[in-house]
């Protein structure tokens, strides 16, 4: 075994070349200012934690899912698998934080999961949540943030978002006349996609379900569509006033992409309480974009004071493979605005102030550090794509000007080096 | 014990709300601007690597400072203490890339170490790296890439850029007589300001120097100056003249900081083979601001080509401190352009697409999800620093027009609505 097979990335995990970063880069900055004009600050946790704060909250089946081990001190610690029990607990350390508190982050989450498409073990994930506020105008400027977040991303058109209540799915439940531990059906319903309908019915009556609650059951499941369009199915459902009220917020604030309630939806973590939404992309062949809802125990959990919360996630791994599907990705090439091309030692000194002088004003400018002749360095300034050549050697310094090579049109012009260096 | 005691975060980790989030975020843009300003590139890279990465590389005695664990896979596998070996192996699989490769990078670090000043268990680090050239101006241009950033974070005249070289150092100690394994000494001199002089004396004894030497290599490691007036006591190693020749170019950059040459300054990884540096506070009351140096088998250890390398990384510790003790450590509080009163259910929809317009314009726009009253709605945007405010109510919506208070002055003014939602 070479020395190079030994120390390949691990699986599941990227690494980033300048191009592909550049790319992540403006998804990110689009991230970032959406959620600022939202008026949602800035924040960042810890990355790694200790594991019990995901076992009170997130349950065992996360904690199965993530790099967990023990410290060289014997504490039991986890790279942080989601964001929200960290972002709880530091809501629940300050009490004296002006409610509503509108925080977001973006921010690396490991999942110790197999790695497959749309699913990665080292993942980025964008996070945003509202703490102080149990109002569905809450839920809507989270849902209307996460919503313009893909619109700005030029993927209006291209998802749905889907949303439930998983109080409307209990009165629904207890309406059919299911009993005991809701939790326990609604994982099994969050799994409905994943198995066949015989797999279902037999999981349903696991968990205590008879054949015609079952039948009910599945109908309900089927139930989506606009939110005023089935107020004659759910207009019975006390819930169903709260849900129409953010759909009629959400659509106030002019999104391009489809919003649908969709009983189907339930998300995989125990700790929502009332609102659940995804977006998916709208032929439905990804896991989905983003998922989030109303959580608003967490932080009372942490030892806070009762604080609604409601936020979501979007994942980059699901969001790439949808831009590049949709030619929405941006393609990005490294570049610089200027290069200086240096020949001769003497020369040297007055690139460098050339170099100085330019990126003080701003400009991306590279300069040479090998020491090669003037068609080598040329064909570097092309392969790095700068737009523009300054080519410093002896006879230019004497001259006290140098050429200035427009490398899209192949035009040069002559400059004064102290116009260059004084302007 | 309360269900808060166990999940507050680890030791040496940190949680950045938004005030010291937005001051950390002003920092690192500095650093990105500075870094694109010189034509370096972004990448990143997994915060998670094989225990085996850094083996090799680094040496066992960092190795003994990770968070390293062996995954659910078996797998032995650490949090990065450092970039430089994914970096490594990043330019090693990439023999298409132009050369030189320049390459920078703003993410976590993490050292299982005993927190104190300066030195967390989990840290930010700034790195930046120019592969493939082994001349004196790639030096020169990582130094004042180094010493730019300082210098743009206000910290020109509050720093000293010291430089070594260890091929200079091998000349001396080979020109004092000290035979062997040059490292284990280097080792010790790294070590020199944490003990005593008889302490010192004892380790150089201990890996094989006789007294002469050490009384020679005591004097040598108080040679400290310009580099220009250096050459008396170093102008016979040949070394010397690289060395001069990084200090007379890094000059033409025209930096702020000071930059001598510091015999006593070593590093401590094993990797560097040529040029070392350290940036510390002028007062020298605290622990190095960066550090770097040239590692040119870096690269070839990974299974690539040969290819020289240098570079360095800062951390956010010690900066942090240096620029709060210089009063230049940007004091940010939150704040938004707009905050948006809404008055009354009737008013809200009027009230997000008055939102909706603002923020599609790039203004940071906050919007009531409270249901509350004017003064407490007044109160808030005082408290988030609200630059204006805009009154919706169910007169403003039927009149057509809306209240615009100027937070800092107190003065109000009337618009009508659809010139702020067309506009």
């Amino acid at each position: 075994m070479s020395t190079l097979d030994k120390i390949q990335k691990l699986k599941g995990f990227r690494e980033f070349y300048p191009e592909v970063m550049a790319a992540r880069r403006k998804v990110f900055d689009t991230m970032h200012r959406v959620a600022r004009s939202f008026g949602f600050h800035e924040i960042d946790t810890p990355s790694l934690e200790p594991l019990e704060l995901f076992r009170i909250k997130s349950g065992e089946e996360i904690v199965q899912q993530t790099f967990s081990f023990v410290d060289k001190g014997g504490r039991e610690v986890t790279l942080i698998p989601e964001l929200t029990p960290s972002v709880a607990r530091m809501v629940a350390n300050r009490k004296d934080l002006p409610r509503p508190v509108k925080w977001y982050s973006i921010g690396k989450m490991w999942r110790y999961e197999e790695p497959q498409s749309g699913r990665l073990r080292e993942f980025y994930q964008f996070n945003a949540d509202i703490f102080g506020s149990p109002k569905p105008e809450a839920d809507a400027e989270v849902i209307a943030l996460a919503m313009k977040i893909l619109d700005s991303l030029d993927l209006g058109g291209k998802y749905i978002m889907r949303v439930s209540d998983r109080i409307l799915m209990e009165e629904i439940l207890r309406g059919i006349g299911v009993e005991g531990d809701l939790w326990e059906v609604l994982r099994v319903i969050d799994k409905k996609e994943k198995v066949d309908e015989e797999k279902f019915r037999e999981m349903l009556s696991g968990v205590g379900l008879v054949d015609k609650q079952i039948d009910d059951l599945l109908s309900i499941l089927d139930v989506r569509g606009r939110c005023d369009e089935l107020s004659d199915v759910l207009g019975k459902y006390p819930q169903y006033q709260r849900l129409s009220r953010i759909f009629e917020l959400v659509e106030a604030y002019n999104v391009k992409g489809e919003i649908i309630l969709d009983l189907s939806i339930v998300r995989g973590l125990a700790y929502y309480s009332s609102t659940v939404f995804e977006a998916h992309d709208a032929k439905r062949e990804l896991r989905a974009i983003l998922g989030g809802g109303r959580y608003d125990g967490v932080v009372e959990l942490f030892g806070g004071e009762h604080t609604p919360a409601v936020g979501f996630a979007i994942g980059d791994a699901v969001l790439e493979i949808l831009m590049k599907r949709e030619g929405v990705w941006p393609e990005e090439k490294i570049s610089v605005d200027y290069y200086i091309a240096v020949i001769g030692d003497s020369a040297r000194k007055t690139g460098i102030k050339i170099a100085n002088s330019l990126r003080e004003k701003g400009f991306r400018v590279d300069l040479d550090v090998m020491g090669r002749s003037l068609s080598k360095q040329m064909k570097y300034a092309a392969r790095i794509n700068a737009r523009k050549v300054i080519i410093v050697g002896e006879d230019e310094v004497k001259k006290g000007a140098v050429i200035i090579r427009d490398m899209a049109s192949g035009e040069q012009e002559e400059k004064r080096i102290e116009e260059i260096v004084e302007s």
